[in-house]
């Protein structure tokens, strides 16, 4: 999970995302994680295609460094369409996928944060999984993990890793962000990692921070705190997907074998009783 | 929500639950909630058929009290089957549902909890709603509330309120418990209450207590902690349900609004990208 301060010089950015991949890699990581819009400020003024300058510097360093790349994001610009745009590359440099965010996000808290991404942006259509040598990997955007379903579906499918490249403010961060992390996780069996920004409040739009990768069972969820106005890199062991902490989990709670029970069970949709 | 210690003397237990039913009421609440085998230990030892000596006693309480009951649960003897069973009854006396419980609570955590309801219980194998003048309340026992989706089909179906009676352990209570509840009533723009039974640290099965209504924002959320070892009573401002509350928070996060969007723009199921 790479959490840098973005500023306002798009190579700028890209050249601190790709040295952070390459320390990453020093430090032993095998697939590192960029936070939303991480190469330039929000806005379709720094929009580019895909491929283009941003994803060709990381297809690069990914293939420099021998890393999967989950490239955060970029805005894109896709014919006449903006989207907010996560492309993935394999180690290879290869562009493995790319996820167009589906939720976009539209709050209107008057006084706290007003914000319209619908206004500006045009929502993807496909969920977007990969596989790796470690484990399958979901991708979603920041506002995505609001919806318990696309975890749900990510899940269902055999995911054990979901990655929410993300950019939550300061309001929703504080108030639902980690709360949401953890019963991803929690309710799905997998686990969940958030690349954030990191926290500058200079800045007009200051991103909450607390990147952190929290597993099934939550137990170690504070080794990866973090809320620095610089950067942190952390790696995940590995050992934890392969066999050996999931599967424990899933038998300590088997809460797939319930689910098939019950989906076996339920004949009947929910019907209203009433006195009225 | 009342959160009663529950004790051996199963007449105690019923009379001490028509008394805080009463107290409940004479305090202005209109809907009560007993927490999860509020009559008696858990066990088929202690099971009854429903209609039985438990749910008239409840009958009569509601009826008396002019208020809605949601009589926690007890164990339902029914046929050769034992349920847990939730029983509703109206302010008139009537039984307007009852509900058996879905997700029969098996774990296993050898050294710190092992429990396998579904040996001894049969599942239910229908959700429960019901109308009252202040909102639709859809029913669930303690251990469906891991089970997002239940939470989900409620709140599809036009709930504004999730009723859990439960006796959360302390493992799985300190550790998910909360989260659980926030987590259902953000996500679904649900209310959502939780009794327990009061922790008595003296029993053989120790429940967490902390019984608490959690509003759709989390803001209340500190008001309702409880956590004694004999018994609370609180009411809710129904207000908030009525058109006041829950639609500001649902135009704040129009969560609704974007899900239907989603639906109709994804076309394709997850694919797996590969590049092994």
């Amino acid at each position: 999970m790479v959490q840098m301060a973005v500023g306002m010089s798009k190579p700028g950015n890209i050249a601190k995302a790709v040295s952070f991949i390459k320390e990453a890699s020093s430090a032993g990581a095998q697939i590192v994680t960029l936070p939303e819009c991480f190469n330039a400020p929000y806005g379709t003024k720094y929009a580019e295609p895909i491929p283009g300058p941003s994803t060709q510097a990381l297809s690069e360093a990914a293939k420099n460094n021998c890393i999967y790349v989950v490239g955060g994001s970029i805005i894109e610009k896709d014919g006449t369409k903006f989207y907010n745009t996560c492309a993935i590359l394999g180690p290879n440099g290869e562009m493995i996928a790319k996820y167009k965010k589906i939720h976009l996000f539209d709050i209107n808290m008057p006084g706290k944060l007003t914000f319209k991404e619908s206004d500006i942006l045009s929502p993807g259509n496909e969920f977007t999984m990969f596989k790796t040598p470690f484990c399958t990997i979901g991708v979603g955007i920041c506002y995505d993990m609001r919806f318990a379903e696309m975890a749900q579906i990510y899940a269902n499918k055999g995911c054990q890793l979901l990655l929410y490249p993300s950019e939550f403010s300061m309001t929703t961060g504080s108030k639902h962000l980690l709360l949401l992390q953890r019963v991803r996780a929690l309710d799905n069996q997998v686990f969940v990692g958030m690349a954030s920004p990191a926290r500058d409040t200079e800045d007009t739009y200051v991103a909450w921070g607390h990147s952190c990768v929290v597993n099934p069972c939550l137990s170690s969820l504070n080794d990866f705190w973090m809320d620095t106005a610089c950067f942190e890199i952390f790696s995940y062991p590995w050992l934890e997907f392969d066999g050996v902490f999931t599967p424990k989990v899933m038998e300590a709670y088997p809460l797939t074998a319930v689910r098939q029970n019950v989906k076996k069970l339920i004949k009947r949709p929910a019907s209203v009783h009433t006195n009225l």
